[in-house]
């Protein structure tokens, strides 16, 4: 077999086998097929697209290029999920107790990565002694004891996604369908969950910027997920302003607090309890997506699921204090308001300015060394449609670097558009697919 | 600028700028701009094609990649020939003295090559003492004294185009004919001569296969040409049989004094009448086609085309007795014929194969440190639509290689196709391509 066999075939629009495929992906990673081959034939995949049988088996050998975990011992069904990002995301910290509490074991890995702010992690770390270190074996009886665990993923889960993005990246080849949903589910199969709810984003703050690509994406999700035995549900979600107010670490982990205590902006709590509601029918723990969101609204007005927070959080050696009374969470000494330089409706913000404008207060990490400072961030409680009068107040920066202060509040009143005539406000969930096809809302 | 605005731009189809192409042919030849991103924007380009615009900016870029020739020291219209290669393809041997005899300078530059026997220079080093490594300077004097001189190569005409060869071998992209036509008409223009006549192959022996690519192959090259004020035609040849009898070394070298001799086979000297004719009139030495080839016909019987090989070979050290007595080119120590193993016309003859035959008695080398036996090669007179009985001599076969024997003859035999039914000869001249467009015969 040659890779250049496989190139030729691609370019003039054959299938690539499963033999074939494995061939390719187990080359790449013991660098035996170098990357300009590779690279030609990304190219190659984004003219001529996968099939759904491709996407398949290109899936399954990402996802075998490294550790396959096994979370066989966790009894009951485990349900993963995931989100495409976004500004202000701070979903893991409210669900996992929040589907945990309605009695569905939630077993989680998460990542740090590269945002605006930090990743789950890092919001976990900013509670007081909070181990996301656990081995394999603790974070398995950990969810058996108490139906909720996360910690941090392993090195070695699907490095073949690791070097195909990065290639992907500096080669013009990253938005095409077939190879997004490979790269995102190899990895969310690697991870060893019985079913994957996904949250993809759609909108300017996202990488799929209209409905029809975000439809597109999700099914070719769904159908890897359906063909591989892990039934997978897509909600595709808004993604044209910050989601919720609360835009850093410690802040995001006070307003997962709000939220668990039946509070909390509008918008985040539809998210969660849709997400939630979804995650708890599909593990058994309701007959009905609606039984399941019955449960979960009990379960956030009776206190319940912000239980189920502190002791998840004491469980793993968190300060149950900072969750009792977040005011001890961690703050920063520079607190200054945010006022409008304009009058109307906001029509438009742009997500990814905001979230720049955190990171500049200190809130994310430009490199992978950087240090999150967990105090800072920016609460921002506008939305699109909102109408605001200039010098009204519309939200805070935290940081403790005065020097940075004067360009983040200039980043964030340059990242709104207003008009003058009334604009609707957003619907945030847009449409649901399944292996049975397209609900659009 | 950066390489991967360039591939995403090609990507979408869009028009990449002259400076962009320099910026990507310095990167490349520099090691700045690694070949996993110069084969992504191969693969683009394969998918998007390149605009007449973009050809001639990309070629002007790899001509200009290493050594452009001055040749303005040479007195008249210097007319360069190249021909996309073929078996038995004996015509510059031919070419250099005919044309020259009728007035018009000829200053070639030739290559080895791994051909089935060797390039051009290969040929000429079977005439004894022949010195193909004269400086610029010497090679100038030459040509403004007897009119012809033929040199090697030197090393760095046109480098980006050795490096981008290599990698579109490896990744599927040699077939874009945008891509061919800069390639070869790169290093054409490096060579420096004024007008250029193409010999462009079409059939089962050659790159392209059909008239209509060759067609738009032919074009793409004379608009680079037209476009970079050098005059350009391209002829078009049938490529589905071996050119003239003789494949080898010192036996071209023969059939080539054969034609000068107004003897030699019908093709061969169809072939060379045309493409003397067109480079004599391109070169100023008649006012019209048909009057050049009067002159070419009148040189060939006349035997001044003759005289002229041999004062040029004399001028370059070359044993002139090699010349006027062709049984003291170089031979061979076993000499076979070929019997036919069929009875039938011949419908079809892998001229491919023919050449390998011939690289396996030694004609030719398979790397670029193989020696090469200058008496070895096949004499094969016959051609497709020719009656042959089974038990006739087909050809000869010349080695000294006795193991080799066998396998030779039955690579010939092999390469044959034979029908019941009369076939048509083949029409050796099928189109010319100039800049006021297509010519068909």
């Amino acid at each position: 077999m040659r890779m250049y066999d496989i190139i030729a075939k691609k370019k003039h629009g054959e299938v690539i086998t499963d033999e074939e495929f494995d061939f390719f992906i187990n080359g790449y990673i013991k660098d035996e097929i170098p990357e300009y081959q590779v690279s030609a034939l990304l190219m190659a995949i984004y003219f001529q697209g996968l099939s759904r049988k491709e996407t398949v088996a290109l899936t399954h050998k990402i996802m075998h290029s490294g550790d396959v975990i096994d979370l066989s011992d966790i009894k009951g069904i485990k349900v993963d999920k995931h989100s495409s990002g976004g500004v202000g995301d701070t979903t893991t910290l409210i669900l996992a107790p929040l589907v945990s509490s309605c009695g569905v074991p939630v077993a989680k890995m998460s990542g740090r990565g590269l945002g605006h702010t930090g990743g789950t992690l890092d919001k976990l770390e900013a509670i007081e002694g909070f181990n996301i270190n656990l081995t394999i074996d603790e974070f398995v009886n950990q969810v058996n004891k108490n139906k909720v665990s996360v910690i941090g993923q392993t090195k070695n889960i699907a490095p073949a996604d690791k070097k195909l993005y990065s290639l992907r990246d500096v080669t013009a080849t990253v938005d095409n369908i077939g190879l997004i949903a490979a790269s995102i589910m190899s990895k969310k199969l690697a991870a060893g969950s019985d079913k994957i709810v996904l949250d993809v984003k759609v909108g300017s703050g996202a990488f799929v910027k209209e409905l029809d690509g975000a439809i597109q994406l999700a099914t070719e999700m769904v159908n890897i997920g359906t063909d591989m035995g892990r039934e997978t549900v897509a909600i595709i979600t808004d993604m044209e302003q910050p989601l919720g107010y609360a835009i850093g670490n410690a802040i995001e982990v006070k307003e997962a607090i709000d939220i668990l205590k039946n509070e909390g902006p509008a918008d985040l709590r539809e998210l969660c309890v849709t997400f939630a509601s979804t995650m708890v029918h599909l593990g058994g723990g309701a007959p009905s997506y609606e039984a399941a969101e019955t449960m979960v609204l009990e379960n956030l007005s009776n206190g319940k699921a912000l239980e189920k927070l502190i002791e998840f959080v004491g469980a793993q050696g968190g300060n149950e204090t900072n969750i009792t009374n977040p005011e001890t969470l961690p703050s920063a000494s520079i607190v200054k308001d945010i006022v409008a330089d304009q009058s109307g409706y906001i029509k438009d913000i742009q997500s990814d300015d905001i979230g720049i404008a955190a990171m500049i207060l200190g809130a994310g990490r430009e490199t992978i060394s950087d240090a999150i400072d967990m105090g800072a961030g920016i609460y921002f409680n506008k939305k699109i449609g909102d109408y605001i009068n200039a010098g009204e107040v519309i939200g805070t920066i935290m940081t403790n670097k005065a020097n940075k202060v004067d360009e983040a509040v200039a980043t964030v009143l340059k990242a709104m558009t207003y008009t003058d005539v009334a604009v609707e406000k957003r619907q945030l969930i847009k449409a649901k697919v399944t292996k049975d096809g397209v609900l659009k809302y």
